[in-house]
């Protein structure tokens, strides 16, 4: 890409994220480009869907979100303090980019969409940390990746839903102890008590 | 109300609810005024705001949901299962109205909302039956009623998104055992398995 080309679209880039931020993931792609002063034919060139401009915006937390998974696959964490962690990192993500998780959700059954491959990969990472912590008995072995991305978007959407929001914290850790088995949740209050009195 | 203006205020409510059913919740007052073949004015003469209009399509069920959680307070069933039992029918309930969560929750908040009394009320609802599995032990001391409501509003929403909804169910019964205590769960598993014997 020409560097001209690059800065156009890293201004429309910066131009979505703050119009994102600001009225939610519904504002149009038309007000995208008249905030950004240009055509629509033109934001439309960069980004062909909606999909993928937020693929684009959303790239770097995507790919952090990955890299958190694989580190804390390989840290020295009971596996299933690794899982709620990285859950609890999905879920405060989102609050970001209010609405994010009703794209998300459409994209990950949605093999077109632009957005498809990434939450893919965002789902086998949670697999990977799931799986883990099934393999040392302190995770539920009926739920699979599936359920752990429902349940980070259906966590998110709380979030986002302003009279609820208060209650979002709590209803996180009551979630989260429904993950895990009673095991986990020993060890993971054990982990908590440990935090608290160091 | 005289005969013909309660004939086109039902007239005007049963489009409303085929236009909620076919297009979401989200579907403008302009659109049921133009399928009822009455103008603008007249569909807000008969209910000025679009929370008036949900609130008078939705009594019915507010009115059974509610009974339903008298019924169930009185009856001989274990407080748990009683608790888990109204949850599932209201989750139930919300996939007849598609969408009808997001409004909910805005008016649980609002107390200027025309649905704000009929949230309240089922919010105390829920929170009789969880009170009373609370008093048994078999529900966890740390949740309310307002989490409960939000609980219902997030299982929802999930049963809402075409992807998720496959695994709505299972997670329901996730997110059902998390409510309830190892007490609790245990209990309202022997339930299910005496109901599967018998």
């Amino acid at each position: 890409m020409r560097a001209d080309a690059r800065k156009n679209r890293d201004h429309l880039l910066a131009v979505a994220g703050t119009a994102i931020t600001e009225q939610g993931i519904d504002v149009s792609m038309r007000d995208i480009a008249r905030r950004a002063d240009v055509g629509l034919a033109t934001l439309l060139r960069h980004f062909p869907t909606r999909e993928a401009l937020l693929e684009a915006l959303l790239r770097t937390s995507f790919d952090e979100l990955t890299a958190k998974a694989g580190e804390l696959a390989e840290g020295s964490n009971p596996p299933e303090d690794a899982l709620v962690s990285w859950v609890r990192d999905c879920v405060a993500w989102t609050t970001e980019f209010r609405g994010v998780t009703v794209p998300m959700a459409a994209a990950i059954a949605d093999s077109e969409s632009a957005l498809h491959a990434s939450c893919v990969t965002l789902r086998a990472a949670g697999a990977r940390l799931l799986a883990r912590a099934q393999a040392a008995g302190t995770a539920r072995s009926d739920i699979d990746g599936d359920d752990v991305f429902a349940l980070i978007a259906m966590l998110a959407w709380l979030g986002d839903q302003p009279s609820l929001a208060p209650r979002a914290d709590h209803l996180f850790d009551v979630v989260a102890s429904a993950i895990l088995t009673s095991t986990g949740n020993s060890v993971a209050q054990g982990e908590r008590s440990a935090r608290t009195r160091g």
